[in-house]
């Protein structure tokens, strides 16, 4: 089977998982960690080179501020226990605001390694296309790799498999240089419904797409 | 049903197509061209204000030189079709290149009224997502409008609803800045395969979307 170098996650439905389920909206985000974990050790296990997840964008940070407590205290847990794993870390996102959680500064900048290093992990928080373009230089270049050079996540590879949760079927500003040919795969499931099987549903899907990249 | 004011269009799988009827490939482009008007005047009776159709890309060209003639030169015909109905027609892509046809030069730059104007219709001829970004100046700021007016295909909107034709669930560099919120539909059948019952569904599945725009 052919596995993607790099996969997106946009773990979605957490706050409708949590309204089913008979909680207040901003409980389903705890409920995620786990599966992000999940998705980790599979990729580890099946040489996945790089991951990318989705944490919170700038779009998000309107939401009301109990939520946006809760998806916030989330991402920053959530990195800390892969920062418990064999990966090396990236957290990216507009950091001058002062919606970004200052427990995760450390993290930014310079990608860090943890245990043996292993994959590499991106995490968006605090993430907003805009921000991402917003120090493009004016080269009047149409040459890719100097956009991609200027750009704020230039430490991001090409993205090859985008898998979503939670039915949606649209990038929400996730990365949009790097996902410009990436395969995208919904899951109609919430992201706190993660099951391995999804996830291989996904891979199984990529292994049967012809990649031209336009050729 | 809530009408999408811009729909963006990816006539995918001209040349499947083609090599299903026991055509040679490159023979496909011309069976797209009926679709492409038909769409148009769906548009027209629902009130969509605008539709940016999908034509080739700087990727496409390094296809070989028989197909890049035979979709170049379905690319003028669609123009000039387009150009017969009641829209305000821009054509955009990189023209100080050798692959964007001479013809097209008139509707470039600046939008043109045809007939009473009616729709805003975008062509998107030798278009790459690096030569949109090329002249993003560096602002140094992270307002989404200044980035927006910087870009190349400034007089593009928002994007509300994509579909691509033939089976295929990736962008492939559509207008990545326009995309970042758009639902994205796909239709399994190749794009001279077109009906109009798989519009109605594309639409009528739009109907059903939740737009949050992250909020």
């Amino acid at each position: 089977m052919r596995i993607p170098d790099h996969i997106g996650l946009i773990p979605d439905g957490n706050r409708r998982w949590a309204q089913r389920e008979g909680f207040n909206k901003e409980k389903g985000y705890m409920f995620g960690l786990i599966p992000g974990v999940k998705v980790f050790k599979l990729c580890e296990k099946l040489g996945v080179k790089e991951i990318t997840y989705y944490g919170f964008t700038t779009d998000n940070t309107k939401r009301p501020k109990l939520q946006r407590k809760a998806f916030t205290d989330a991402c920053v847990k959530a990195v800390n226990m892969l920062s418990k794993e064999d990966a090396s870390l990236l957290v990216l996102g507009n950091t001058r605001s002062q919606m970004f959680p200052k427990e995760l500064l450390p993290y930014t900048f310079k990608r860090k390694k943890f245990g043996n290093g292993g994959i590499k992990v991106n995490f968006l928080v605090n993430y907003g296309w805009e921000w991402d373009l917003a120090n493009l230089k004016e080269n009047n270049s149409t040459n890719r790799k100097t956009i991609k050079k200027n750009i704020n996540s230039y430490d991001v590879s090409r993205i090859d498999l985008i898998i979503r949760w939670g039915g949606r079927r649209r990038l929400s500003g996730f990365l949009p240089v790097q996902s410009v040919y990436s395969d995208f795969y919904v899951v109609n499931d919430y992201w706190p419904d993660f099951k391995e099987k999804q996830f291989y549903d996904a891979l199984k899907w990529y292994d049967d797409q012809d990649i031209t990249l336009g050729g």
